[in-house]
C-alpha cells in the first residue's frame, strides 16, 4: 500500500534532480518509475551509451529511502535507429507506413527490432543488475497504444505464415478449420496467406480471428524476450508491464504469464469519456467507480495477485476530448479505490508537468513552474492515509507489508478471443463487449460483492457465482467445465451470444448456445439486433423491465427448465427470453438479451441470494464498497455526501460515517453490515 | 410463377447432398442456383479441374424434377490466380490496392482476367452443354457490389484512353466537347488522360461522367464476353445476371441487351435500412412495398419481359446495420409481391445457413442445424399458392405457363447517365436521384396504377402518362421525342433539374430546361438548394403543400402556359413553381421543386385523371395493389389487417377480403373496382 | 471606389469578346481581371505561346476606357507540364499523390515548378510590359485553396531541412529549442528531419509549428519570385494576390510585404456556411456583416492601405453545402460594405456563368445564356452609387480619387502563429481561433467602432484600445511592447490562452500568462475545457453571464489587481475569472474564459468607455455602421427595415433614414450621432 511517481529526469536540467528527488521523499513516495522513453538519451548515437544521468537518479532515489522502477526504452526507438532500419516501421492495412514522429513506431514482428530491443535491454539490465535501489522493471510502455498492436507489413506476413504453419500443420487443415470453401477462399499453401489488407468486401472471420490471435501472440513473444533478458540479469527484480484500460487487442492473460504482477495506467476522467457514449457531470470530474473497478479487478485477476497502478491520473490531462479539472480530492479517491481493489502501489503520472513535446497539456503533481499542483496535495494525503491503514492492520510488519487480494465471491468470465470474434461480427452497431460485461459487473458491485474477472478456462470451484456474458466461442471442454461447476453446486448465469461459434469462428452445427444447450436447457430459435427506436421489454418475476440491442427467442429444451422471463409487446410478444434450469447441486440461468440496469440488478440479486452470498442493499450510483484484507472502503464518486450506517463495534480508520462528496472512508466492519444513505 | 433456391453444395459434406436435394423437391422448389463462388473448388489448382461434385448436384436436381441454374464463378478468383496475376486487382482513386480477402477482387479492364474468365467459363459451358437439367446461367454475381464497379488502375487508364479515342476520334474534339479550357485542362493527346485519381480540388464533370460511362461499359463488355461463351455452348440456355437494388454505377439497360431476362437480389429489410434516412418499425420488419416494387418494375422493364428474383431474403440477414427478424409471413409476402410485379421465379437465398465465412449471420430456409427456419414455412406456402394461381389462370398449361408482364399505364423515365451526372454535381447534400424518383413512383402506385421504369430513349407511345423526374441530360433528339409523345395526346410531367446539361455534362447555352423550354412553355430563372431548416411551401389547386431540397423559380414563356403552383412565403413568395401547357392533343406539366408526398399525390392524381387512367383511391401507406395477367394482388406490408371491398362477382383465389397484417390476397377483380379500409 | 469583374475570354468563342467588353463598359465596370487559369491556352504546347487572344481582350478593354488586371496562370499548370515533371505534384501526409485533375496541383518547394512559373511569368510580363491598359497583376490564385498549402513530398523534406539549418544553425540547438528529449526525439543531424508524415501517435508540437511556418514561408518565397519578375518588367504595375476568407495556413502579413495591396475573395453566403456551426435564414441569404467585416479589416490592415475585393460573390454559388439565392440587392449590399471597410475596387466573380468545368453551378453577372442575372442589376446600381459618393466627397478629383482607410480606434491583435499553435493543441474540440476572435470583433463592431486587425508586433500607440484574444506565443519583447502601450495610457484586454508558450511551442516555465503575468497582475492556477452540457457562468459588474469552452481559474498576483468577474456554481464557484489592473496611465483586463456575446458586449463596452471612444448603442444583429473618409454607411444585413435617427444637419447621400431589408444608406453624420431602431 504505497504511493509512487513517474519521473523524467531527462526532461529537466541535471541540477534540478537532487531537489526533485528530495521532495519526492518528503511527499511520502516510495517508488519512482523512469526511463520508458529515454532511448535517445541512453544511446545518443548507435553504440554510444550515456547511462550516467539515470544511474545518478537511481542512486539519489536509493539515498532517499525510495526505490526505482526502471523501464526498457523500447516504446520509442530513436530516429537514428529508424533511419538505419526503416523496415521496423509498421504498416496500415492499406499499406500506408506508420512513420516516425510519435511513439510506438515499430513492428513486433521485425526481427531487426527484436535484436535492437534485446541489445538495449541487455545493456541496461547488465548496468543496473547490482544496483540495490532498482526494485524491478516495466517492459516497454502500453503495448498497442494508438492502435499499434496490429500491423500489416511484410514481416508480419512472413510471421503470420509461420504462426499458421505451427498451428495447423498442413494447409488442408487450415482450409477445413477456417471454412475456406466460402467465396472460393481455399488455399494451396501457407505462402498464399497475407495479412488482412484493405479489401472491397469484408474479410473471412476465421482469418481475422487468427490474425488477431497472431498479433497478440507477437506482442507476448516480444515481451517475453525482454522479460527473459531482465530475469537473466537479476532474478530478484520484479518484472511488470503497464496495460491500458479496457484495451482489446492484446491478451493480458497471455502477457501476464511472463510477469510477476500486472500494472495498468488509470485515467478515470479520460477513459470515461472515450469508453462511454454519455457522461454525467460527476463522471466528468472523477470517472465511474465501476469502470475503474473493472480494470482493477481484471488486472489483479490476470496474475491472481496484487497489482500496481503504474500511472495514476494526477489532475487534468491532455488526451480525452475534454480536459475538465478533477474534483477536489479526486486523486486521493482514486488511490484509495485502487488499493481497495488490490493495488500494492499507486504511482502518479508524473512528477512535474512537462514543458515540451506531445503531452504539455498533461498536468503533474507539480505544475510546470515546480509549484505543487492539486495532485500533490492528494498524493501527500493518500500516502499518509496508507501509513495509517498499514499501522492498523499490520502494526508488526512496518511500512510495506504484503497484503491479501480482495475477497471475491463472483467470477465474471472474460476472454479476449470472445471480444475479438464479436468485434469481427458485431451484427449491430450497438453491441460492445466491454459495455455488456460492465452491465453485469455493476449489478454485482452495487451490492458490494467482490468480483474476479477471469478467463473461462480458469478453475471456478472457489466461486459461489459465475457470470458468463457472451461466452461466444465454446468447445466441449469448456462446456464440460461449466457443467462440473454447476453440478457441484455453483450458480451460473450465461447470457445472449454464448455458445455461438467454435474456436475457428465458425458456427456450431447445432443451434446456439451450441455445446451449452444441454447445460442451459434451452436453445435459441432466432436472434435479432434491434435499433433503439424499437422499444423492447420483458417480464421477469412479475415485473416489467427493459432490454436492448440483441434479443434471442429462447426455446426451453430441458425437462426441468423454467421460463422465468418473456418478451412483451411487438413481434416477440410472449416468447421466452430467460430460462432457468436446476443442474445437480446448482442451477443455470440463461439470459437471451442485454438487460437494462434494473433487470441486471434483479437477475444478479436473485443469483446472489440463491448462492447465499452476503450483500448490501443496492448502493446509489457512483458509490461503492470494497473489501480487502479486513478493511472496508466506502468510495464516494458522487457530488453528494453520504451517511454510512455501521454496527456499533465498527472502527473508522480513515474518515468516519459521514463520507463527503468525492471522499472515502475506511472501516473494519464487513460490507454486508453497512448501509448507505444520502447524507 | 415458381419458387427456387440458391444452394452451395461445396459448403457441406458430400454425403448430405442427396438428402438436401430431395428435400428441396419436397418443398416445392423448381430451380436451384449454384456455383457463383466455387472457383477454388472447380479448379483447385491452375489447370486442374474438379467438376464432379457440381455434376452430381445437377444430376440429382434433374432426377428430382427440378432444374439447375449455374453461375460462372468469376466473382471470386482463387488465391492462386491472384498470386499469379496480381495486376488483376483493382485500385482505389488514391492508388491503394483492393486486395484479395473478400470478393469481387478483379478489374473489369484486366485483359489477363478477361482471358482467365473466358477460360473457366468455356470449361464449364463445355462440360454442361449437354446436361438437360441445366436451364440456364447467371453470369458472375452482382457486378459492382462493394463499390467495385469503378477502378483506377493502369489497365483502366489504358482502356479509358482507348474508349475516349473511339468516342471522340481526335483530342481537339474531346477538348471542345468536355470544355477543357476551364482551369487549363486542355489536352494534347489521349495519352494524357488518366483515371480521375485523388486530387485536392474536384474533377471536371465531363471527365467524371465519361469515366462513369466507361466503367459501366467495361462491365458490360466483360459480361458480354461471358454471355457469348455460354450461348456458343448451348443456345437453349437462358443467360441472366443478378443485379442489385437501386444500384447506380452499372447501366442495367446496357447489360440487359445481352441477357435473356434480368434478375435481381431482393433484401427488403436490408435495403430499407441502407437506402433510407429513417425507417418505420413496419419497414424494419418487411421493408417498403414501393422500394421493392420500384426495383421489380425496373428490372422487368430493362428487357420488357418477366424477370427473376435470383436471391430473395429468407429471414434475418447479416449486412444491414440492424438485423431484425422479418415479420411472420414476410418471406411469402415478398414472393407474391415479386410475382405480381412480373417475376417468373423467386429464388430464396439460400438453402441453409452457412457455418463458415463472411455470411454466417445470414439465415437460410434451413437453420445451420438443418432444421426448417421461418423462411422454409413461407417458401412452402408460396410454392403452394403459386400452384393454385396457375391452376386458376392457366389450367391447361400445367406447372410452368408463360405469363404476361403486368399492366402499366405509366412510364417513369429513368437513366443512369442522369443519375451519374447528378451525383457528380448534386449541389446540395440532400438531393438523391433514387429518392426523388421514388416520390413519383409512390404517388402512382398508391393509386394502384402499373408503372414501367424505362429509359428516356424508349418508345413511349403506349403509355397514357409519362413522368420524367430530373431528366438532366437532354439533347434535341430527346426533346423531339417527348414533344411527339405529347402532341399525340400524351400526358407528360417533367420535374426540376431537367434539361440542364448536354450529353457531355456541359450546361446548355439556354436557360434550363434547355431543349425542353419550348415544350414545357417555361424556363427557370433561378434555382436554389435549401437546407431543411428553411420551410418551403407552395400553393397548388387552392391548397398549400410542402416542397423541399431544390426550388426553381419558374418563368412561363409559352402563350398557353398556365401557372398552376406558386411558392408561398420567404424569398420566393408568389414566384411560379409549377406550370402547365397544352401541347397538341396532350399537355405538359413542369414541377420546379421536389414535392412532399401530398403534393406528389395531388399532381399525379390530376395527371392520371387527365389521362383517364383508372385508379383506386389513394391507398394507405405500406398497402399496394398490383395487377398482372388477369390477377390482382393486395399486398399488405403493414402491421394492421385490411378489409377489401370488392365487386360481388370477384373471386378470391388466395385469401379473401380480410387481409391480415403482412399477408396477401389475390382476386380476379381489377384494381380500380377495389377499395381498401382498415379492418 | 470602383466596380470590376472577372472575365474568362478563353471560355467563349472569340467572336463574343467585343460585345462582352462593350457591355462591361456600359455596366459601369472599371477593371477586368483575366488569365488566372489560362496556361493551357497561353502555352498550348511546351514553348509554343498564344497570347493573341489575351492581347486582344486587353486592347478592347483599354478601348472601352477600362483597365485590365492580369494574373499569372500558375495555379493550374497544364497536363503536358505535369506529365513532363510529375515531381511537381504534392503529396498528402500519408504519401498519397495529389494528382492532376482539379487545380493547385503543384508544390511550392519544387525547384522545377519555380523555374516553370518564372518562365511563364517572364513571358507574360515581357509581352504586356508596355501595354497601357494593364493596371497591374494578381499573382497566381488563392494560395493554399483546397488544403494545398502544406505538402509532404521529398522536395518539401529537403527544403524543410534547409529551412531548419538556416534557422537553428546546429542540430543541438534544434533539439534544445524544440524539446526533443521528449519521447526520445533527439536528432543527430538535420538530415534526420522529415515532414510530419502519417503516424500512429501525434506529432511533436514544436516540429509541427515549424513545419507550418516553413510551409507558409515557402509560399511567400514562391510569390516573391513572381512579384520580382513582374516589378522588373514594369514598375508602375501594382501587384496583389487574392487571399481567402479566414484562411489559416498562409501568413498574409508575410505575403503582404511583397504586395502593393492585398485583395481577397468574398463569398458571404458560402463562408457563413463553412465557417459557422449554425446559420440563420438571414445569414443564408446575405451572410454575416461581422464575418465579412473581419476579413475586410484584416486584409486592409495587412498593408495598412485600401484593398480590393478581387472576387465578389455575384449570386448563387456552387461550393457551399447549400446554394440559396442571395437576397434581392445582396450583391450591392456587399459592394457597399466592402467599400465602407476600405476597399478601392469590388470586382465581381464572374462576368458570365460558365458552361463547362467544375464551376458550372456558379452564377455570374450574366446567366449562361448571356442575359442579365440578379448580380448584374446590383452591380449596375453599385457602380452608379459609387459615382454619386465620389461626386459628393471629391468632386474635384473625378472618377477615381484615392480614399483614406476607415477610422479605427481599436486594434484587434491577430497572429497566424498563434492560430497554428492552437490548432496543433486545441485541447478541446470546441476551441476555434477565428470564432474566438470574432466574439470580440462583433462586440466592438456592434458599437460602430472601427477596428484594425493587426499583428502583435505592430506599433500600437495610435490605438485607444487593444484587444488581444488568445495571445498564445509570447516572449519578453512582446510583453514589453504591450506594457509600454499600457503605461502610456492604453486600454488593453488580454484573454484566456495567452502567454502560454514560447516561440518554439514549449510551455513557459512560469504559469500562464508567462511573460505577461506581471502586466496582467494575475496567473492561471488551472485551466479546463468543458463540454457544452456543463453550464458555466460568471458574475461581472453585478450581473450573471454565460461563459464557455475554456475556463481558467485566475489568481491575482498584483497589488492593485481587482477581481472583477468570478465563476458561479459547480466546481469553480467563486473562483476569479476576470481581473483588472491599472498600469501607468492605462489599465489591463484579463478575461480567463470565452465570454458569451452579452458578456463580451459588456466587457468591450466598459473598455471603450474607459478609453473614451465614441460609440453608438449596441446595434441589432446583422446591422452595422461603418465610417470611412467622412462617410458613414448603415448596412442592413437583416430581413427587417430599419429607421435611423440622425442629427438634423445630416445629409443622406445614398438612401435615407429608412433603410430597407438588405439595403444600405450613406450619410455624412458620424456614427456616434446615430441611433437605429426597427422600422
Amino acid at each position: 500500500m504505497n504511493v509512487g511517481v513517474c519521473y523524467f529526469p531527462e526532461h529537466w536540467p541535471a541540477e534540478r534532480m537532487k531537489a526533485d528527488i528530495e521532495r519526492m521523499a518528503e511527499t511520502g513516495l516510495e517508488y519512482v518509475r523512469m526511463g520508458e522513453f529515454a532511448w535517445s538519451r541512453l544511446e545518443p548515437e548507435p553504440g554510444t551509451f550515456d547511462f550516467e544521468w539515470l544511474e545518478r537518479a537511481v542512486s539519489l532515489i536509493g539515498d532517499h529511502g525510495m526505490q526505482a522502477v526502471l523501464c526498457t526504452p523500447t516504446a520509442s526507438p530513436p530516429k537514428w535507429l529508424v533511419d538505419e532500419h526503416p523496415g521496423i516501421l509498421q504498416e496500415e492495412a492499406d499499406g500506408t507506413t506508420r512513420h516516425y514522429g510519435g511513439r510506438r513506431h515499430y513492428c513486433f514482428n521485425s526481427e531487426t527490432y527484436r535484436c535492437e530491443s534485446e541489445r538495449i535491454t541487455e545493456k541496461l539490465a547488465e548496468r543496473f543488475s547490482d544496483t540495490r535501489a532498482v526494485a524491478g522493471w516495466q517492459t516497454d510502455n502500453e503495448y498497442g497504444c494508438h492502435g499499434t498492436l496490429r500491423c500489416y507489413c511484410d514481416d508480419c506476413a512472413a510471421a503470420f505464415r509461420d504462426w499458421l504453419r505451427a498451428r495447423y500443420g498442413d494447409v488442408e487443415a487450415l482450409n477445413r478449420k477456417w471454412g475456406n470453401a466460402f467465396w472460393s477462399q481455399d488455399l494451396n499453401s501457407f505462402a498464399q496467406v497475407d495479412p488482412p489488407q484493405h479489401t472491397a468486401a469484408g474479410h473471412h472471420p476465421a482469418r481475422l480471428l487468427d490474425y488477431y490471435r497472431f498479433s497478440s501472440d507477437a506482442a507476448v513473444e516480444y515481451n517475453r524476450m525482454q522479460v527473459e533478458v531482465l530475469r537473466a540479469a537479476n532474478d530478484d527484480w520484479f518484472v511488470t508491464h503497464n496495460f491500458m484500460s479496457q484495451f482489446g487487442a492484446l491478451d493480458a492473460y497471455d502477457v501476464a504469464e511472463d510477469l510477476d504482477f500486472a500494472s495498468w495506467d488509470s485515467y478515470p476522467t479520460g477513459h470515461v469519456q472515450t469508453q462511454r457514449e454519455s457522461v454525467s457531470s460527476e463522471q466528468l470530474r472523477v470517472g465511474d467507480p465501476d469502470q475503474v473497478g473493472l480494470d482493477h479487478d481484471l488486472y489483479r485477476s490476470v496474475t491472481d495477485s496484487p497489482f500496481w497502478v503504474m500511472e495514476q491520473q494526477p489532475g487534468d490531462i491532455n488526451w480525452p476530448p475534454y480536459s475538465p479539472q478533477p474534483a477536489e480530492g479526486a486523486m486521493r479517491l482514486w488511490a484509495h479505490t485502487a488499493v481497495a481493489h488490490g493495488a500494492d502501489v499507486v504511482s502518479y503520472f508524473r512528477w512535474r508537468q512537462c514543458r515540451m513535446g506531445q503531452e504539455q497539456y498533461h498536468s503533474g503533481l507539480l505544475a510546470q513552474d515546480g509549484s505543487p499542483d492539486a495532485g500533490y496535495t492528494d498524493a501527500v494525503e493518500a500516502a499518509s492515509d496508507f501509513e495509517d491503514l498499514i499501522e492498523t492492520i499490520r502494526p508488526e510488519e512496518g511500512a510495506n507489508p504484503s497484503m491479501a487480494t480482495p475477497d471475491a465471491n463472483v467470477a465474471l468470465l472474460h476472454d479476449y478471443e470472445n471480444l475479438w470474434a464479436l468485434e469481427i461480427e458485431p451484427n449491430t452497431p450497438d453491441f460492445d463487449y466491454w459495455r455488456h460485461l460492465e452491465t453485469y459487473y455493476s449489478a454485482i458491485r452495487e451490492r458490494s460483492v467482490g468480483v474476479d474477472v477471469v478467463h473461462p478456462s480458469s478453475d471456478l470451484s472457489a466461486y459461489d457465482v459465475v457470470i458468463a456474458p457472451s461466452l461466444y466461442l465454446v468447445d466441449d471442454g469448456l462446456a464440460d467445465g461449466l457443467e462440473a461447476y454447476v453440478e457441484a453446486g455453483g450458480e451460473l448465469l450465461v447470457t445472449m451470444r454464448s455458445g455461438v461459434k467454435d474456436v475457428h469462428n465458425k458456427l456450431h452445427d447445432s443451434r446456439q448456445p451450441g455445446p451449452l444447450r444441454e447445460l442451459v436447457g434451452a436453445e435459441v430459435d432466432q436472434h435479432e439486433s434491434i435499433p433503439e427506436f424499437i422499444e423492447s421489454s420483458l417480464s421477469y418475476g412479475g415485473q416489467q423491465f427493459g432490454c436492448r440491442v440483441w434479443n434471442e427467442w429462447v426455446s426451453p429444451i430441458g425437462a426441468e427448465t423454467d421460463v422465468v422471463g418473456r418478451y412483451e409487446g411487438e413481434l416477440a410478444d410472449g416468447t421466452p427470453a430467460i430460462v432457468q434450469t436446476p443442474v445437480g447441486e446448482g442451477s443455470v440461468t440463461y439470459v437471451g438479451t442485454w438487460p437494462d440496469d434494473e433487470l441486471a440488478g434483479a437477475l444478479v440479486g436473485d443469483l446472489l441470494e440463491r448462492a447465499n452470498v452476503p450483500t448490501t442493499e443496492r448502493l446509489p450510483n457512483q458509490v461503492r464498497i470494497v473489501r480487502r484484507d479486513g478493511l472496508t472502503w466506502i468510495v464516494n464518486f458522487s457530488s453528494e455526501p453520504l451517511s454510512v450506517d455501521a454496527p456499533a463495534e465498527a472502527t473508522w480508520i480513515v474518515g468516519d460515517s459521514i463520507v463527503d462528496d468525492y471522499d472515502i472512508a475506511v472501516t473494519d466492519a464487513s460490507p454486508s453490515t453497512l448501509s448507505v444513505t444520502d447524507s
